[in-house]
């Protein structure tokens, strides 16, 4: 192995607090396709994540982050120790814990899986990415695929025997992905040449496994322009012959791998298809021009895993920012600072340093919840679905609704808190002797890859919002109100609540703001406020999945002993949201305010007026 | 040379906009210690230092993040043409710009020099941290030592013959000076024999220059404890002999650098003075326990100094994304979007993309403003000083005032939105092929070094709000009430002026609430709440210099025609004004109400509810 140290740390009782206490897995577990699942398979599957978290992947983050990847002879080659976690991570099926048996899986709830991922992104997340994004690969063939399809290409990608990759994003064509000019001409067995080349792949080329499974967007010669003349190909690193064998190259080359920021474990390659001419590919499903709704089923659960990952990177970056201010020493208390025969005392003690620390807390603790509650109606909505349609409906059009908001919310906030370890730190939070300088740069492309925050928000005012006739949004705010109601006279949280209940009417009346100018001929403005309202939004979630767990948390305290370290953990449920009513929640009202000045400006700016050079 | 390329960029039409029309350079320039500049004479030097910035130090700033220092035998190696540079530097006399003509100087203006280092540390950050801090050295020394130092030691520094730095922090000491434990013992010949170890030294080694000057705080043996206990040495790397000579080693050694996230091409230190009972420094000004204060004479300087290396790097972040966003075409415009047969567009033509670009810039102008200002009132101090000592002392309390403004909220602002060039860039900003993710791991240590953030919160609202009873609070209070007066009916700004006065009583209010808690018992809050005050106060300050110059540019652009390039600069300064006001003013008052909620969740939350682990 590579001989480095393990610095991911987690606090796994706010992983059950959040999945069987407030989410209720107790619900959802051993019912229908969660027959085999109980709490102590969920504990014990945790337990096993953050073993294997700490003792295997946790060590290689900062070596993945330090010798990065290498082209080799046209071949990626990974950091060391990057194979052999490969190797154990699929023997342990960690992979396939969600999938169905049907494939090989073990069908456990999603609720579960997104916490053990937050716990596999957080110990590494260059690492986890390959397997992140091959299994994505391999249930967009298995959910779209021909049954050919996937045994051939979905099962050895499941089972990490081969890796897989989406390929978007194209030189000229960032975000714009209707922009696409990879093409497939049509051969005479049916399977097609592709041509072009494609950038920003992640894990595009890799040594972890004998094969990989590309997933491309093309377009088919005479299709028609934009999004809708995509069809979507499984194209293979090297060809897969009769029975499964790994035959030739498929003339797919490595033009390069990217130098960035951060995630320099994970490979960032520039893919170049068929430039001998002789790069084949399979349509999926066998259907043309489907490719970017085919795209959009792993685009969503990669929206969702980005989300995931900006938490996975947050959690571990409070926790070492609290075990620092714990153990550094360093000035007097602050009521005796101008003694200074005062002995020194642990940074924690100094308000400031006691006032970040909660913040990331807060925000830990509310993304997670957020995070398992986007999870959780996900395998609520398998559970009815041919069941009870109407509550399987409520429970996608949740998960359609809160798809944006932790994918967007959850990017911005580990960015900006991973910095804010940094403070806690101070100086020597700045070097590379400490995790939360990589937390930082990695966390930075989390708001960029599978979709900006821009179009997160974008795809919540211009789409969400609206979706079937509005009322995924109504059922979100009628949950909110409902909590509202029953709390807002609580002895502990009355006046928090209080605060939330404004901030949802701040909400409410921005969102009638933005209807307002798309009726009303001010649909210049809705972009520039669309991130805004996406925050507001996120910020009022957030604040009342934290009210909740306040709510539960004391109810559960009661009877306990004032040294019981669980009572000490009930009370810290409760700081987190009282801190994030006082302190959080008033800027969704804030947000409102600002909204509502229509302030043109950035659209009214003409260009020459940005600089005079 | 290195063959590096230049990514520095700025628009140097703002920066005479803000020294000639807003802070009218031409009131200080022309007379008394000033009377050899004049305009002309600070355009020539600004477009001279834009020229080598772009020309020598913009081309290696990729190359020191890439390279950064490295040990060899003992001696810090800096990065490719870092040498070069320094010399040219000298040669061109930037660094003796404001210095006086006694000590060979050009005796320019403060406010002019201000600019000057915004250049040049916008351009390559981490090389302008070693004439940076070495002329902070010199000039402590020219202001607190005895004649033969200032000639034995300053003037070798300011002609950039020797480097120079301040040695304060020690491993067990960070923001925590009084805690330092290097000691001093006095020799039979007067000079001091000097033991310790000092950690995160920026430029504590190089080989820029033949010797080192390190003014060290140290502990005379039997002196009390704390920071009134301390003492400041003039500690050469080399002892220096009659005439100057450099001479042996002074027994101080490197005890090794670090691995840092950013400014890789500062060398940060580990000094071992006297290993080998060998180090010997000489008292400044020969007298004792004086040494904190002789310290804070270049802490001032150097706290500036950082909040104009915010500016730098931020001016030049804004510059590149711009230049990025006309270049990059990308997607259809936002009304056509769903049409894929409508032309691609500059993706400064996306709505969030101008919001972005329109907040940096707004944030650009607005803290070179309060950079200007700042200076500006140092100069008008001097000009004033024992000619009209009431105008002096307004001047000077000023300075006092502004400072921690001008050091934190650069420094979070400049690193907040550096992380925005990189969502302005997309995937590419997060790529080493483009400036600004260096920008971003850069601009993370300003908050920290040179006191973090709250240190200058702290001494805002625990030293400077009560400063001379009070006085200079009340007096910037009246200079932002008068131009609100003057200003609350004009026709274009009338309403965001009168955001401005709801800022200023939001300002005034919490005040006098941080007032009411030390006189209440309260004093605990205080602390919880002075980020945020210190905040809230910064934007009332760049909101009110912002409007200032739109009303000033409203002005001037009278008469312009349609198709003058001032024009569109003038009408720039209008939006960067309106923006401003309606996007950021508001939170002021936001803060208000926030810290009015008496939140002390940070405070009492107990230990061990931060986590179980």
């Amino acid at each position: 192995m590579s001989g480095g140290i393990n610095r991911y740390k987690n606090d796994l009782r706010d992983l059950f607090f959040v999945l069987f206490e407030q989410f209720r897995f107790a619900e959802v577990a051993g019912k229908g396709q969660y027959e085999a699942w109980g709490p102590d398979e969920a504990r014990a599957v945790l337990n096993e994540t953050y073993r294997f978290a700490r003792e295997v992947l946790g060590p290689l983050n900062a070596v993945g982050d330090k010798e990065g990847c290498k082209v080799v002879d046209g071949q990626v080659k990974t950091p060391s120790g990057f194979k052999d976690a490969w190797k154990q991570l699929h023997e342990s099926g960690f992979k396939t814990l969600a999938l169905s048996a049907e494939h090989g899986g073990q069908g456990a709830p999603l609720m579960l899986y997104a916490l053990t991922e937050e716990i596999l992104s957080g110990a590494n997340t260059a690492f986890n990415m390959y397997p992140g994004l091959a299994y994505g690969a391999a249930e967009l063939v298995a959910e779209c695929g021909t049954p050919e399809q996937v045994k051939k290409y979905g099962e050895p990608v499941f089972t990490g025997k081969w890796g897989g990759t989406m390929c978007l994003t194209e030189p000229q064509a960032g975000s714009d992905v209707g922009a696409n000019k990879t093409s497939a001409r049509k051969n005479a067995d049916g399977t097609y040449s592709i041509k072009g080349t494609k950038i920003f792949i992640s894990g595009g080329d890799h040594d972890l496994a004998e094969n990989i499974i590309h997933l491309v967007l093309a377009r088919i010669e005479g299709a028609q322009p934009g999004t809708k003349g995509l069809s979507l190909f499984i194209v293979p690193k090297h060809r897969v012959g009769a029975g499964g064998s790994v035959g030739a190259s498929n003339d797919v080359s490595v033009g390069g791998i990217e130098h960035k920021m951060g995630i320099n474990g994970s490979a960032t390659a520039v893919l170049n298809f068929g430039e001998n001419d002789a790069c084949v590919g399979e349509l999926v499903g066998g259907v043309e021009h489907q490719g970017i709704q085919q795209m959009f089923r792993m685009m969503n659960g990669a929206r969702i895993a980005v989300g995931i990952q900006g938490l996975g990177v947050l959690a571990t970056a409070y926790q070492n920012a609290l075990e620092y201010a714990k153990d550094r020493k360093q000035g007097a208390h602050y009521t005796k600072w101008k003694d200074p025969s005062s002995p020194r005392v642990a940074i924690l003690e100094h308000p400031d340093v006691r006032r970040m620390l909660l913040e990331m807390k807060a925000y830990t603790e509310g993304i997670r919840a957020l995070v398992v509650k986007l999870t959780s109606h996900e395998d609520r909505a398998k559970l009815h679905r041919g069941v009870d349609d109407e509550q399987a409906a409520y429970h996608h059009g949740q998960v359609e609704l809160l798809t944006p908001l932790v994918k967007a919310f959850s990017s911005e906030e580990a960015f900006r808190l991973c910095a804010q370890a940094i403070q806690v730190f101070g100086g020597a939070g700045y070097l590379k002797d400490h995790p939360v300088e990589q937390y930082s740069r990695d966390a930075k492309i989390f708001s960029i890859y599978e979709g900006t925050t821009h179009i997160q928000a974008m795809d919540l005012v211009g789409r969400k919002l609206g979706q079937a006739g509005g009322v995924h949004f109504q059922q979100f705010m009628s949950d909110v109100a409902a909590f509202v109601e029953g709390n807002r006279e609580h002895a502990t949280f009355g006046a928090d609540v209080q605060r939330l209940a404004a901030a949802q009417e701040a909400v409410m009346a921005s969102a009638m703001t933005l209807l307002g100018w798309s009726q009303g001929g001010k649909m210049h403005l809705i972009p520039l406020a669309a991130n805004r309202f996406l925050k507001m939004m996120s910020e009022l979630a957030v604040g009342w999945l934290l009210l909740e767990a306040g709510v539960l948390a004391e109810k559960s305290a009661q009877g306990l002993s004032a040294s019981d370290p669980e009572r000490a953990f009930y009370e810290g449920k409760r700081y987190s949201a009282q801190w994030f009513s006082r302190n959080v929640l008033p800027e969704v009202e804030h947000g409102a305010r600002v909204l509502a000045l229509e302030d043109p400006s950035a659209s009214e700016i003409p260009d020459a007026a940005f600089a005079t050079v």
